[in-house]
């Protein structure tokens, strides 16, 4: 039995038609968030949820269903990781997972998480937890709602069904246990660098930086690593994302902070590694599963692998710091490259998530992993939550928020109805160092070539191992073939080791 | 008989729900003139055409049809200038005149005009009228098809029709002498101007005024003025133009040149005024006729009359120009204010439309209501528009382009399927002077009130007038209420001569 050309092309019309609206609809949040007048929120909240309506109305209508039933049962001879059983695949997938949840519920969703980041940002401009409250109840009642729906018949928690959303398949169990096996050794080197006898001078990435100068140094670095500014912008934002409005429209985001050089650029190549992943897809399948990003752990591990084993390597920096010491004369006077390297790998216990060290970073993932897995199954309250989220601050970090616009405020992902979300930042800083790992192996020594301000071979092995192919592998499937091995945390654990123990002079446990 | 109110409120929810998705379309066309990656324009596109689609659908919709028709013959006993009659009569006309165009015809245009514009620039910054023709060609010969549809079994020529999207009811012999009696007393005013004693030194304008500080001083003069920047945005974009998203969100979009101050300055007085007219619609009817502009002439009218009546008035410049001079402090050293306010209201034949001084503009706009109206009979091919370009400005205005972008290149209207747009122009400019004498005879002295900053009472007024009853009223019976009689050219004529005989020293004739 073959696939029906006239069905398959069908099913891909009403998908890019679909797609062709969720896009749209992602413009206005984009537009959205670098600059809506004020007083502009509520229409555009009717505007994106009238926009995420009909796209839901698209992706469950019968006979689309129907034709993907039909599809599903004539591909059997098709290769299963080719474009074509990849689309009829992960399409019935989706079209299964939408039909599960109402137009109305996805509508108040959409308003409801519209209009819950449009009162978080006022709420964290304000420092007032109390002003989001209300809002973040009504939003963690619907995703409640969502993932009752959506878990139901399956195996899988209410949790775990809101987390499919982002990184299919994914299991809490497997999460914890890679979690698990990442604390000890984290906390453990974080106090080794606490007590080690060199320390990094920061003052330096504190000193006025110039936003114009952090704009033009920004935009080089993610024009020079590889984003195409051909097929997309860079912008500010209050808090930095990537989103993708077309085949050849990429938009990365980022904030400069006058006095920490490392928000805005850091952020930038973070955002711009994000954006070489939506690059890297098939244009020409674009709305479809072989166009599409596979999982957002993925998507982090590009972005991740970017910022950091790039960004905060001493290669990279042997290549940039030069271009950086003209761009900033009188703030890196006498700075030698050395102390710039160490001060952009401190690590440090801090409260801010986004501009968190490597290895801190992921104790900020681990507090919220378990912070809305309450939420959800309510044994946490809303109400409970600042103090909930600053006494974990207290035991993981030993430092507590002074505000809520530095504790619970600070990110806007459960305010947009993102939960399940944020454990995928931390498989993704996994993911990208066993990458890495692989990338060395394979094209030799990167270290040469980042010296030299040379990424193609780098961006062109991801392309080719993990861009490529959109969905037509799962995530896990890409990390195995890539690296040869299931995703495992040892290569990140060295990774920061191997960085961290000679920059303070650790002596190895 | 009665208005039905369930019917009412369900007619009103679909034109609603339309506009949702009209205002979505216009947010899409904002973000590609604010910086769409130059990539992204077909894919753009394909988002334009399918929500205009979506628009055209609702607002055709059988079902929307037969409410209206029953709506009409309910509403015999209300007031017709009231909101309920209004909405009733404008959604019945603008459904009628929907109904005439098949959603195919409007998808495509809608294509064409998108493309068309991306085309239009493009060939703009090459310099090649070539790379446009054939485009142009095809949204010519669309709009031809939608006049020969709209005219279809009316009285009205295939240009009246489609004149009567942006001034409804408007008849070109009606234009054509309002464009006579303005033609010759421009003519000697300009030649006497030419052949004055006194002339301007108009180099003060073309120093290098930094961008930043023309940014600024811009943003400044339009929120004086009485734009609202809590319900609106200011950009930079290459062809300036307002635009509106929501009830509260209206986008202004103006354009500096390093080396002509009034391009920014005025272009933003002058969308600023545009932007004072959306923003004096009642919100709660946004997306119904009585929140909505009534006609293009009008809407020029308010942006002609901030640009020109105040922005190029003197005591307007009592007020302001010691800040100019702030600003600009080394561009402006020893210039006195006579002598800027002379520069600024200079006369003289020049090549660009939106840098024309107040009385050779209308020249412009004579041209192109001359040359659109032979396109669309088809007594001029496409081919040969340059040439009959070149050849009308040669004759009507003395010069001649050297080059297509300064010519035929120069506007994006055409490209955009804006045809019978032009004409509004002048008709807003003449409306303008008529409602500053009209405003200056009820309020008392308004050159008083410049002088101190003071603009508000003239935004109240026009408010009242004009703004607050959207299209309750057409935009004739808003002049003749307003200002006691019919659009008449007299009153622009008279302010012209009045301001600019005793700059030039030209002596009454």
């Amino acid at each position: 039995m073959s696939v029906n050309q006239q069905r398959f092309d069908a099913v891909c019309a009403r998908a890019r038609e679909a797609m062709i609206l969720h896009s749209t609809a992602d413009t206005l949040e984009w537009d959205e968030r670098t600059g809506l007048p004020i007083a502009a929120g509520e229409y555009r909240a009717q505007q994106v949820s009238t926009l995420r309506a009909l796209v839901h109305q698209r992706r469950t209508d019968p006979v689309y269903g129907e034709d993907l039933l039909s599809l599903v049962q004539e591909c059997g001879d098709e290769d299963p990781h080719g474009p074509i059983a990849a689309t009829i695949r992960e399409l019935h997938r989706d079209w299964q997972r939408d039909c599960k949840l109402p137009t109305q519920l996805v509508e108040r969703m959409s308003r409801a998480t519209v209009r819950g980041q449009q009162t978080w940002d006022a709420a964290r401009k304000a420092d007032d937890f109390s002003m989001f409250e209300k809002t973040l109840e009504h939003v963690i009642d619907l995703k409640r709602e969502a993932g009752e729906r959506l878990s139901e018949g399956t195996d899988r928690s209410v949790y775990e069904a809101l987390l499919d959303e982002y990184e299919p398949d994914a299991r809490v169990e497997d999460i914890q246990q890679v979690f698990d096996n990442l604390r000890e050794p984290l906390v453990q080197l974080i106090a080794a660098a606490k007590d080690a006898p060199k320390q990094p001078d920061i003052s330096i990435l504190e000193r006025t930086y110039c936003m114009e100068n952090q704009r033009d140094f920004s935009h080089f670095v993610a024009e020079q690593t590889g984003f195409d500014f051909d097929r997309g912008r860079l912008d500010e934002t209050s808090h930095p994302f990537c989103t993708t409005l077309g085949p050849n429209d990429c938009r990365i985001l980022t904030r400069y902070d006058p006095h920490w050089l490392p928000a805005g650029l850091f952020g930038t190549m973070h955002e711009a590694g994000h954006g070489m992943y939506e690059q890297g897809l098939r244009p020409d399948w674009f709305g479809l599963p072989p166009g599409s990003y596979v999982s957002l752990g993925i998507h982090e591990s590009q972005s991740r692998l970017w910022e950091n084993q790039v960004g905060r390597s001493r290669p990279f920096w042997e290549w940039l710091y030069p271009q950086a010491l003209e761009a900033f004369a009188t703030q890196l006077e006498g700075v030698s490259l050395d102390s710039f390297y160490f001060a952009i790998n401190t690590v440090r216990p801090s409260l801010i998530r986004v501009e968190a060290d490597e290895a801190t970073y992921n104790l900020h993932i681990i507090i919220r992993f378990d912070l809305e897995r309450q939420l959800i199954d309510g044994t946490l309250s809303v109400k409970d939550l600042p103090e909930a989220w600053n006494s974990r601050y207290q035991s993981d970090l030993g430092i507590c928020p002074s505000s809520d616009a530095d504790g619970v405020l600070q990110d806007v992902h459960w305010s947009a109805g993102l939960i399940g979300y944020f454990p995928t930042y931390t498989l993704g800083n996994v993911a990208a160092a066993q990458l890495f790992d692989a990338a060395s192996d394979q094209i030799g020594d990167l270290n040469e070539l980042f010296a030299e301000g040379e990424f193609r071979l780098l961006l062109d092995w991801l392309r080719e191992r993990i861009h490529f192919d959109g969905r037509c592998y799962s995530g896990a499937d890409l990390i195995q073939r890539a690296t040869g091995k299931p995703l495992c945390s040892t290569h990140f654990v060295n990774y920061l080791k191997s960085k961290l123990e000679p920059l303070y002079g650790i002596t190895g446990s």
